[in-house]
């Protein structure tokens, strides 16, 4: 549109030269072939952060989920379904990453087995197993030569402890913390970036202004990270 | 749009003075705040059906799910997430209906359990109890002044045995068999009509196309129906 023209044309170019991989969305790990355990991502808050990035010069590429959402004109855009199909598209192409931004809400667990058929309903009850799912954001972050690492904790309560917890236990410099129920599918978000220089809580605003927030705070962060490194 | 409204215009009012009642898309069962099981219905078929019944003169009624299309002006719209909202909206709503279309997929089974907050990965494995839910379909046509009912059976193999096992076991006039594989999410879809007359297969069309020859088709049974009633 006309007005993303002009944003784009007035947004500072502080990612010029940086390649930036950003997952988006919701994944669904399929129970049989038309049935699946997903979750309420609508892909908003990742492609809102990929849209603005790409204001800022990066070079884009988006892994997205299923999503509810418009998608922005990226550099390269992946489709992913599954978690396991995350995790592969995500690994094939971070090697000369310099950020990478997990936004997707990626599932934990996965069915041990899928239906190759419809299931159908046969019993008054049924059993589902799960087994864990691959934590990409994680793996990403203990490659040998990591990008720069930025994940997402969407939590119901204590979300500033749980997420506090997860940068610690991914090993990541950046998680920007939120509250799943009023974030998920909407069109606003308010969020708290923590690094390791503190907690930085941006009020509530529509996603494209957050995102912007979020992008210049993580170049600022990234300056002084890689002089630190 | 205009051509919309062209197509409005031309579209042989067959079905002015009918109430139709009709289901879309897909229902989610939440396990916790943010996660559920739905299916890969995207909503396009009920809409489109509920799009044309409109254009042929009848008073719609629409209860809809989880869907990705855009939804249809109609006389009537009301949004159910779990298949337990869906049953209450469409038992609300049904006593004076005319016809009753059932398009859709709503979960055979829900969780026992919704976690009041985000479960935490914790374990390597996680089981999920599920207990089967009410069959909307089969308690409107047992009403004892039930609406002309239409079921869709969306299968993955044995589609037409399936379909006809359906529509005996649920008590309805009409059932509507496709491939689950092909109709889920696409703009396309092939069905089979099948009622006490017959089986009619339309071969692919766009939805619309689909949704207005199923109409048609309906429009005729119901008036031989109602008169060998």
């Amino acid at each position: 549109t006309l007005l993303e023209g002009v944003q784009a044309h007035f947004t500072p170019k502080l990612l010029v030269g940086k390649k930036i991989l950003i997952t988006a969305g919701a994944t669904m790990e399929m129970l049989d072939p038309v049935r699946g355990i997903t979750n309420l991502s609508s892909g908003k808050m990742g492609f809102a952060l990929a849209k603005v990035a790409m204001h800022m010069g990066a070079e884009v590429t988006l892994v997205y989920g299923h999503t509810t959402a418009a998608q922005p004109l990226v550099t390269h855009a992946f489709h992913a379904s599954a978690a396991s199909e995350m995790h592969a598209t995500v690994m094939h192409h971070i090697a000369d990453q310099d950020i990478f931004i997990g936004v997707a809400a990626v599932a934990d667990y996965s069915p041990v087995l899928t239906a190759e058929q419809k299931i159908k309903k046969s019993e008054e009850t049924l059993t589902i197993q799960l087994k864990r799912n691959r934590d990409i954001l994680a793996e990403v972050a203990a490659l040998p030569d990591p990008p720069y690492c930025v994940g997402f904790a969407a939590e119901t309560e204590q979300v500033l402890e749980h997420a506090r917890h997860k940068r610690l236990a991914k090993r990541i410099p950046v998680i920007i913390a939120n509250k799943a129920n009023t974030a998920l599918g909407s069109d606003n978000n308010s969020v708290t970036i923590i690094d390791e220089t503190g907690e930085y809580p941006l009020s509530s605003a529509d996603k494209t202004s957050i995102a912007s927030k979020i992008l210049t705070h993580l170049y600022q962060h990234l300056s002084s990270f890689n002089n630190n490194k």
